[in-house]
């Protein structure tokens, strides 16, 4: 949680950090600014002292939504930077990030750096830094390792906005549903009352719709994939190809907030009209996993147990896993899930290897999405839900939504 | 353009380059493998050979849509890069970095480095592999500078994609405005059927839903702001705000195809209903600048004269501008405008004192938006066109609008 920034900062051996870049899709800015309009700025927070907003003039009014202490970088104005480093972009950026960590506060010690940002010009500018500041040390993934860890837990706030979320996502679900049960079958194909096929890229189009209408944002897409393609776990499916009868599609949703805040990552698998055996038989072992492993979660327990344990049920029925093999493409090919939060995938981690830290602890947010894939014989089965480790012991969806196959269609 | 980046490359000293991260929303990278869904990859281009694509294997079928050779990273197996470098992430990472790169045939002489991507655990990885591999030397800046240099000129297929975005963006210009002049006026507000006010939220939320039917994305949000807010350009208005008649309404709008790829950029300034004298004035003036500029637009003219023309005849009207004095807060008090492609804000610059190889070479795309603020006197007006500097050295507004100030509503 927020609150354990500071420790996390120590335990990393951080004096400060730095954040970099927008307030809206970086999810570092995001965390400690909230979801402002704010597009370029430097965050500064010392160990132990609240953070300080550095805000462009036109942004005064955006910044000052933050709630936090802002300075205006009109007081380092880059062009004199840039001078005094004979126009040395990257050195003249360098001198002004010293001058504004000065006026933070910091001018000495460990200082880590994040932010999603363009790389390059960055990735110069800290170079140029420790040459003009050699008393200032520059880390990154510790950075990276101390906003994550303090992120893996959630605060009831953040819960507040990740089950919004889930939400909006299972009430499009719920629309795209019934648009499909609103269709008819007719030779194999799902048609509209023109007798014209529906395509995966019109329910696309209805999906992002929903969504802007209902204030989320799909900045990654859809994952819509029928037969061979839902039998490749990130194949996003092709919007030209029309919905077939009786073939499993993978419906992965993971919208996030307007303006670039929380996520939500959600999975059914349908077929339309009917479910043949192989379908059907897929779909239940599938979902045999999927209803075991949440009976089974417990608090404090090691994500990485999880996943040995889904493979362990899968390979009971003869499926290849991938904790016993690397790169499979058929069989449970992935892990069971992942943390979700500002980022569709964070912390804590699933693989079977995954570290002691990587526990389900209060507070935790996560997914469980088993899955089957099988691209030769054109199918594939996942079933994925979002949930939370409550203070109280126990794991809750945030989202209900029915796990059914079977979607019908009108005759 | 595209095909100038290998002369790019070799201007700035560059044996080859490396992109990292997906392929939405990291405008490096869609550059060069188009719009397709990978969401972790890793790009090598050599000089003077084509860009290989190194992808996840769940990923393959996406990767190969960018048509570009591909290779498995699954022969790359983090695990191993890591163990081999004893727990080390970011020194695992380096490790198999030099392997990627070794088989793309890179081993030794000066790499550019971008994406948009978390900035830290990258910074980390480059400073290892500064270490494992001595004989690499990585470059920030001149990557950037590179591949902006070549972005800078688009091809027409790049302006098939920028005109198709124009044409979303006005549409949606074109249902906002009809949506506002089909509410009537009351006691000084919008109202609606039902006499409640129209929000500025409420707009926000119909150009988010109207812009996802169309296929585009609003990542960097909607500038909507009235009255003080108008006089404050960064400023994206107040959603709680009901909507007044005779306000100035600042509307600027840079939404860009779905999944990350070609943006547009577009400002009207409105008045509901009627518009006040003071209001007019500062309209027409701004209007009048608007007209003058687009008029003056030379081939190959550099950027930075079209500002101090801006300034010039701001100030002949007697309003403070940017040219001479930094960090304004009324009157014209930021560049007249910048280029545009797979980042909303790109080369070419137009800054007062921005550097020669700013200029309207053929082929540049860029907005032309003079502006004035006055928030204390409660009012803002910009205007905006984005535009083509067409190979025939004529300029082209790549999405025709209105222009015009009174937006009548009903009575």
């Amino acid at each position: 949680m927020k609150s354990d920034l500071d420790n996390q900062l120590e335990n990393h051996g951080l004096d400060a950090l730095l954040v970099v870049g927008p307030a809206q899709h970086n999810p570092a800015m995001t965390y400690l600014t909230g979801n402002v309009h704010v597009t370029d700025a430097l965050l500064v927070k010392l160990r132990g002292k609240p953070p300080v907003l550095f805000f462009n003039p036109m942004e005064r009014d955006e910044a000052a939504q933050s709630g936090l202490p802002t300075r205006n970088l009109a007081d380092f104005p880059l062009s004199r930077y840039v001078r005094a480093a004979e126009g040395d972009q990257a050195r003249g950026r360098a001198l002004r990030l010293k001058d504004v960590l000065a006026a933070a506060g910091f001018t000495k010690g460990k200082l880590g750096v994040t932010g999603r940002v363009e790389f390059a010009p960055w990735y110069s500018t800290f170079q140029a830094l420790q040459e003009v500041a050699p008393e200032i040390t520059v880390a990154g993934q510790e950075a990276q390792n101390a906003l994550l860890a303090a992120r893996r837990t959630k605060s009831e706030d953040e819960i507040a906005h990740i089950r919004r979320m889930g939400q909006i996502t299972t009430s499009v679900v719920g629309r795209v549903a019934d648009f499909l049960s609103g269709r008819r079958g007719k030779d194999g194909l799902l048609v509209k009352a023109d007798g014209e096929p529906v395509t995966i890229g019109e329910v696309k189009s209805l999906i992002n719709r929903w969504l802007a209408e209902l204030g989320a944002e799909n900045p990654e897409g859809t994952i819509f994939a029928q037969g061979r393609d839902a039998g490749v776990p990130h194949s996003t499916g092709n919007p030209q190809e029309p919905l077939r009868l009786g073939t499993t599609i993978v419906f992965d949703i993971f919208p996030c907030e307007s303006g670039g805040g929380y996520f939500y990552d959600f999975t059914r698998t349908w077929c339309l009209g009917y479910a043949p055996d192989d379908a059907l038989r897929l779909y239940e072992e599938v979902r045999a996993v999927h209803d075991q492993i949440i009976a089974e979660l417990k608090p404090n327990a090691l994500c990485r147990h999880y996943q040995r344990r889904t493979c362990e049920l899968f390979a009971q029925n003869g499926h290849p896993t991938s904790c016993e093999s690397h790169g499979l493409q058929e069989g449970y090919v992935h892990s069971l899930g992942h943390g979700l939060g500002l980022d569709v995938h964070e912390p804590p981690w699933f693989g079977a290897n995954s570290s002691p830290e990587n526990r389900l602890e209060p507070g935790v947010v996560f997914t469980v999405e088993p899955g089957l894939y099988y691209p030769e014989r054109g199918m594939g089965c996942r079933l994925e839900d979002t949930l939370w480790a409550r203070p109280d012991g126990s794991f809750e969806i945030l989202a209900d939504y029915p796990l059914d196959l079977v979607l019908p269609v009108r005759k």
